[in-house]
């Protein structure tokens, strides 16, 4: 299969936009109208964000769910996307066509449009980058930056599933003994993200400040306060845990401190004003998303975990009381 | 360095439009107003694209250029770029700067802004995908698939210079002996590719169909045709070489077929009705570009090339008369 047979029968059926063309040019257009675009570019390389043997369906979902997580965080509704991708060595028809099926059904899921893109010949592995687009009213983004003292910080979802996800795959040996059932729902945590897209308008409509969790809820929430010039308290006991991670936990405690660190999750961390928290947990659930308050925007800097109602801090990669 | 201090200290610098927030957040935001947002995505790889020790800066201006060039060719007015970054093995922070610089020339060049990215390891080479934004009004993309019959074809620039340069890059032994410029000349054409991005609105003025020249003069040409169910008349003998690659059809007259064939042009083929070849013309030279008209488009399907007043026809990969 070339390139151009590629474009033809696998991806073009993903593009229904009309701007799209039907991927026949070389670029995409969108009318624009009021308010400002929105765009993010996010990448996946092979061997470092996901298993090479890893379903493609899986990688394609992971790859624009990533940005769609973005999106959602900044209170922008997705409307579409590009993909760069970059085919490593032993690529096959049959894995194109299983890519192109997740992000046909992604298309579906979060009703977006496969707008244009570039296929490619990689000398390594697989390294896959998608945009995405989405839309706020003028000035209606939502920053990290202007999180302020006395926010509430909520987060929605749960917290850690993908990172004890990860650990197990990474591991010789597995790392805990939970049931199946919990391990598959961990596994497909870490392969299937499913960032919160429906809370989008929430975010808009509420919060002061936001970001999504990517890189781990506690280094996410300091980036968030330097970016504002805060800083935060985070009460560890009331983060959202699922129940396989709570079946974890009980068996290795420490792998709470994994959960609460490790990244992958997905899910949206919002500053918002403490008049405006109910409302936001009730449009959050009117939206088919759970949200928990965990913590507050405090004046100063850094984020002071607690935990059992006492300071703790990180160290070597675990949470200690002082 | 790690990706932090990579985005602080070396590519905020280049983002210079309020939207990018200076690279702060997960995403940028432009105002939309009037007219349609063009988009477009290109992707290169190390060992595919560019050679792993080319200098960082011309590697860092090809990747932004070609996509520059698709803008140009559909009339749209470049803005603004989104940089997704995989830098394999072996990349060191003097790489990243000297990547940056390339970029920040470039910025100034051409009048846009770096507007967010991604940084990010990959396993195998380095891979480059960049998101260009420009604008054209409402409806006003040139398309491919709207040539007709009667349509003169007009190229910018010269064509050639870079498959002759990468020829002789690729080259055990030098294919052809040509005076040192000249052969300096062919090895810039393919290192800095020079679309003519300030052709933007001439094409948009003027032109009934467009597209870059990327993959080579005649194919190209023969998709822009399947595109629209038109055919073309292409002379040879028309189309526009540089003092170097005549040089070296001098000495070896079958390099000719190379430079109609070979791609990474980077240049414009544009479908201009008859009466406004000369409006075109005047404009595209008052922009700094130079044009010539190289053949026709016609009734039917597939592309005439004709040499010597003769049809010729692409056999083993050289023109041949029947």
């Amino acid at each position: 299969m070339d390139e151009d047979e590629l474009i033809a029968s696998v991806f073009a059926p993903l593009a229904t936009a009309a701007g799209a063309d039907a991927l026949g040019d070389d670029v995409a257009t969108f009318p624009c109208g009021e308010g400002d675009v929105v765009v993010t570019v996010d990448a996946l390389a092979a061997g470092v964000h996901f298993f090479p043997d890893d379903p493609p369906g899986a990688i394609a979902a992971k790859a624009l769910r990533v940005n769609l997580s973005d999106l959602a965080a900044k209170g922008a509704e997705p409307f579409g996307y590009l993909l760069a991708l970059a085919l490593g060595k032993g690529w096959t028809a049959d894995w194109a066509r299983a890519f192109a099926a997740g992000l046909e059904a992604d298309n579906a899921r979060y009703g977006v449009s496969l707008l244009g893109g570039d296929t490619l010949r990689a000398a390594g592995g697989t390294t896959i980058s998608v945009t995405a687009f989405g839309r706020v009213p003028s000035d209606g983004i939502v920053r990290r930056r202007t999180a302020l003292p006395g926010d509430v910080l909520v987060v929605t979802g749960t917290i850690g599933d993908s990172a004890l996800g990860l650990a197990a795959r990474l591991a010789e040996a597995p790392p805990f003994q939970v049931a199946p059932h919990h391990a598959a729902a961990l596994d497909a945590a870490y392969l299937w993200p499913d960032p919160p897209v429906a809370a989008w308008r929430a975010v808009r409509d509420h919060a002061r400040a936001s970001m999504d969790v990517s890189d781990g809820l506690v280094g996410d929430l300091a980036k968030l306060c330097r970016a504002a010039g805060v800083g935060a308290w985070l009460d560890a006991d009331a983060v959202p845990l699922s129940p396989a991670v709570l079946a974890v936990v009980a068996v290795l405690p420490e792998a709470l401190d994994r959960a609460l660190t490790g990244g992958d999750d997905y899910q949206i961390l919002a500053a918002i004003p403490p008049e405006r928290v109910e409302a936001y947990l009730a449009d959050l659930s009117a939206a088919g998303v759970s949200g928990a308050v965990v913590g507050e925007i405090e004046e100063g800097s850094g984020v002071a975990v607690h935990r059992d109602g006492r300071p703790v801090r990180l160290a070597d990669g675990r949470f200690q009381h002082f």
